[in-house]
């Protein structure tokens, strides 16, 4: 489980932070629950590379879970992870009763049959679907595999706070949608050295990515107009929103 | 999903429903709660018959989910359930924010790293061992992997209902280790037309059972001693708590 959790960007776990700040939250106030979605975003991860899914051997510079010890290793550390998700948004930390139970309500749906999880089970049917998906059908797929999680977290801050969630769920859809396009132009463009995973597996799976279906500067295009949409919908918040801006265009611009 | 919860004795969701009704809630009030303990209950076993951890191909009659469909589905299906559950936990029918945290925070630590999830990995690494297991090690393995979820079920009415546990704890625990020698004796005596799931698998696989360290008549004998240790501890409810005690009568009669 600690391996699993060891060595990712933390993209995840800084949006909840910083959403909880951008209301006033200190970091105590709000770490229970950046911890529970990068142990949460960590379990998915670990299954997402089994054999039965993607078989991926190479995550963040290190042997897959299931490489480093046994699949039914990872399938338990993967199971322990999500319930121990669940188990942090219960700490007294993150305030209020009903508050914590929001965040629980919001990430059980946001990781399961329809969200993550869904987004997970139309990639791997996609792999044996007659025709490559439309660009709509990988919308949709990106929306629940990793935009389910990003917005969870965006918003996580808000609703500790009790504040009005939507600025930063907009915000999150833009970014998410954004980082999912720039995640298929690094599998074209990046090394598997500075990415810490192995790169060209789409193409050589015959997979439909934004990148194959709008061409590399298209989608280039395409995610710079969505970090313009994300910096938009924090304007409400003024400069206080800074960081969560530049984190923004750190997405696109990132080379792993 | 919906294949992988059907079929069962529903053992867990009814000690939530029973351990409700002793504290005068009804049905509804509960039905969020046992629904919750069976959707994690399914997903244990739907990973728990995956080639990689058990590799069973038959339980509650039917295919196992990987043999019905596959691997992936599996995997995704029993991930969706975990989530379920908790998201389950979190309707407001159940009532007051406080208790239904208590309910995700329990199922948690029933379900993780030190409850559920530990005893499947022991039960795994136990095929390996250069020794079968003592009677100790084989008691702590069922605690996690069975003890822990069945102990949530039967507090889950007195957490609901703010009452006191512990009596409710006390049964459960030897209402499980009675559970659980009755599984051994059923895995040697049975047949798998009644069971519905495969048997003799555990002498087959070399593995320490409580059968197999006690011997058949001592082990009906130790299941009958719980019995009565899960009825002594429900005296304080006096003649509510009778279907509970007739439950427990049950576990160790039934022949699946």
């Amino acid at each position: 489980m600690r391996y699993g959790v060891q060595g990712g960007k933390c993209l995840r776990g800084f949006l909840v932070l910083e959403s909880a700040a951008l209301h006033g939250l200190d970091t105590d106030s709000a770490l229970a629950a950046a911890a529970a979605i990068e142990a949460l975003h960590a379990y998915s991860l670990i299954h997402d590379d089994l054999p039965a899914m993607d078989d991926d051997d190479l995550r963040r510079g290190q042997p897959t879970v299931h490489v480093q010890w046994d699949e039914a290793t990872a399938i338990l550390a993967g199971d322990a992870l999500q319930s121990l998700a669940f188990e942090l948004l219960c700490d007294p930390a993150l305030g209020d009763a009903e508050c914590r139970l929001a965040l629980v309500a919001g990430l059980a749906q946001a990781a399961g049959a329809r969200g993550m999880v869904l987004g997970q089970a139309l990639d791997i049917a996609a792999e044996t679907a007659p025709a490559p998906l439309t660009l709509d059908q990988i919308t949709a797929l990106q929306a629940g595999k990793t935009g389910a999680l990003i917005e969870w977290s965006a918003m996580a801050g808000a609703v500790l706070a009790g504040a009005d969630p939507a600025p930063l769920a907009a915000y999150a859809r833009a970014l998410g949608l954004a980082f999912q396009i720039a995640d298929d132009i690094l599998d074209v463009t990046g090394d598997s050295g500075t990415t810490g995973k192995r790169v060209g597996k789409d193409e050589s799976a015959g997979k439909a990515t934004f990148v194959s279906l709008l061409g590399l500067d298209a989608a280039r295009a395409r995610a710079s107009a969505l970090v313009q949409e994300a910096e938009t919908a924090l304007l409400p918040y003024g400069p206080r929103a800074d960081t969560l801006i530049a984190a923004a265009h750190y997405v696109i611009a990132r080379d792993r």
